[in-house]
This record gives structure tokens, sequence and C-alpha cells, in this order.
């Protein structure tokens, strides 16, 4: 897998020591989120919204592709196609909360991946990403499914971006405090956070049990099975 | 508190049914998230970076002012003063796993803010954001700290964007699939997410005790106070 080469787009401008060029910590990143956001320019201003998506590291773009998932009414999903569009996607891992308001921080990983939204037409390209979409929230679950029908494929758009041109920045670690802090004695310290689950709601017109891949997915994300 | 009054930059184009006016709401979101994510038109394509933000529902601007704080140098900060911004807040409530792909989705909140970013040049409004910023993270934090130096605040951009020109889209509750999916049989349900804290962390060279108002966060937040 190569490298992450900074673009003039995606060279960090400020605190360049939290970069990473390694590109399967960038990939780790995107399987675990569950959202992303995307920017899009619309008359003179930026439009950004949350979205569902999914990656193959084998798509047909250059250093794989990144799904995103919309309506085909969507005011964003209309501009994106052709233009150059921004897909963020952070991860928030904690509170760092040093001696001084400045010096006070977070925690976090964040992947930005800048490039050029291809309409994904091809319908076997547009049904294989939304079973990626649907596996990326709970892995293997678009196999127990019934396929979509004609229909619903109309509805839904799929834009395609490359992975090519992404960057990844992340802060770990304790507080970075001035001596002169640290010596007047004030607290400091980190604060965890990480997204969690809770108990499986099963649908109340379901007889079923919590499916195996659902079970596994919310035990992950440390939560339990419910009833 | 003035309804939420959408423009055409705000208004919602899909799943409008999802589109709640109150206020009230609004502010609620913003009080609970800890991180936004602003969108800023670079050359010829939008930038998306996740920020850590604070609300002054008082301050000087229409609607109040949302603050959004970053470093002097870089590159989406250097930019976003005197253009049009978007600030995204959202807040991941669950995965709504369906009986089919076409019908899952995801329970969330997400407020969007469309305005001129203004470059927050008063020092008094300055050290006021900056306060608010570290206040938004653990209450009544701020208080408990020394002031800003000169040197802090001069390398400190802290941006005010109106919370005038806002809408906010949530979905909540269970499935909704087609009868003929129902009787199908397939399983379908609810997984709740949250971020959840958790143990607090505090740095080795600290010999005090955990503060009140982290022990009050980290709860809040469904974290312990650690050692």
């Amino acid at each position: 897998m190569a490298d992450l080469s900074p673009t003039d787009r995606t060279r960090l401008t400020r605190e360049k020591e939290r970069g990473r060029r390694d590109r399967s910590e960038l990939m780790a990143l995107l399987d675990e989120a569950i959202i992303a956001h995307i920017g899009v320019i619309a008359d003179q201003h930026p439009v950004v919204v949350p979205v569902a998506f999914a990656v193959d590291p084998d798509g047909p773009d250059e250093g794989g592709t990144i799904y995103v998932h919309g309506s085909v009414g969507a005011g964003w999903m209309r501009r994106a196609p052709g233009t150059d569009v921004c897909i963020t996607v952070t991860a928030l891992d904690g509170l760092v909360l040093a001696r001084s308001a400045f010096n006070h921080s977070m925690n976090y990983r964040c992947a930005v991946v800048i490039g050029r939204a291809r309409r994904v037409e091809d319908a076997e390209e547009r049904a294989r990403a939304m079973s990626l979409t649907v596996d990326h929230v709970v892995p293997g679950r678009a196999a127990t499914l019934r396929p979509n029908t004609p229909k619903e494929l109309a509805a839904t758009q799929m834009l395609a971006v490359p992975l090519h041109e992404a960057s990844l920045k992340m802060r770990t670690g304790g507080v970075n405090d001035e001596p002169e802090d640290v010596a007047a004695g004030t607290w400091a310290g980190v604060l965890p956070l990480r997204l969690v689950a809770g108990a499986v709601e099963t649908d109340a017109e379901t007889s079923e049990p919590v499916p195996d891949g659902v079970r596994r997915r919310a035990a992950a994300l440390g939560g339990s099975s419910g009833q």
C-alpha cells in the first residue's frame, strides 16, 4: 500500500508532527468510523452534511474508492458530481484538560480526503457500493437482506471519490503544559471518550433472534444484545 | 427565542419531516456536542476540518454567536474571515438496521449553520470566547485556570459566525420497513449509540485531586473519576 503523499491541498499547515503517512492507519480509521462529513460548494458558500459511507480499497479509482450515499433529491448530492469535494472522517478520542486554557486540546484522529466526485452510473457498481455501505455499519449484514429493487436503486445516488489525495492527522497522549504551570500545581489530565453502543432494541414486529452479525457489532461497540 | 426560519441556504430539500423549527432544540444540541465540522472554500474546493467551538447566546451577532477556535497559522483559518462558512454539528444516536438495505438509516441530530465568518479582533471578546470554549468542554473550568498571556491570545484566532441562519434535522425512533419485508420475517432493530467517557487519567505530575467540575463532566458522560 502506497504511503500518503501530501499535495498542496492535503499538506498539513499546522502541527505537522501530528501528520501520519501510513495509509494503513488511514484505512483503519475509515473502517472504524461510522459517519463522515462531506463538504460541497453551493452558491458561493460551502455546505457540510453528515453522511454514511463505505470504502472499497480495490475500487476503480486511484488509491481505492470512498463511496458516499445519499438521496437523488438532496441539494448537495445534485451539486457534487463533477466537482471537487472534501470528505472528512473524525474520531474524537478524548478531552485534554491542561493547566492553561491555551494548552487545552483534544485527542482525535482525522482523515481528510479531497477529490473529484463521480456519480456512480453503473448499476453493478452502485449495488456493490450499497452493500459495502450496509456492511460498513454491520459487517456481513448485506448478504442477509433481500436484493435491492430497481426502484430503490434508482432513488439512491452514490458518489465515488478517489482515496488518492488524503491526509491523516491525530493527537494522542497526555497534556503538554508549560513548566511554570506544572509548578503551580493546577490539576491536569485526560478524559478519554469513545462511541459506545447500548442494548440492541429489536423491532416489536420481529420474532427472529438478534442476528450474529448484529450481536458481534454491538459487542464490538461495548453494547449488549438486548432482548 | 425566535424560531429557526429557513432561508434558501438552510431550507431542507429532503426528508422535510425531520426538520425542527424550535431554536431551543438547536441550542441543546450545540450544548451537548463537543466538536463541530467547519467547511471553508479554498481554491475551487471545500475543506472540512473538525474544530472545538462554543456558543454565546447573547453574543454580538444576530441570533447569538458561535465561536470556532483555531491557530492563526491554519490554512482554513486564514481563508475563512470575510467569507461564508458552514458549521455542522452532528450527534450520532443510533444505527437503524432495517429489513432492506434501502431502509437502513441512522438516528442523529444535525445542526447546520451558514454565515459570514468574522475574525474576532477585540481582545476582550477573544478572551471571553476562549473561556466559553474551555467551559464548553468542562463547564466551569475556565475560572479555575490562570489568565491567558498576551502571547497565547495572539496565537489563537477566533472566528465568530451568527447563529441566525441555521437548520436542525433529526431522525429518531425505530425502523420504517415495507409491509412485505416485515411479513418476510427478517430481523430488524436499532442499535443506540452515544459518546461515553472512560475513567479520568490524571497527569502523573499532578498531586491535586480531580476537580469537581471534571468529575461532574466525566459522570455526565458516563465515565468515572479514575485514580
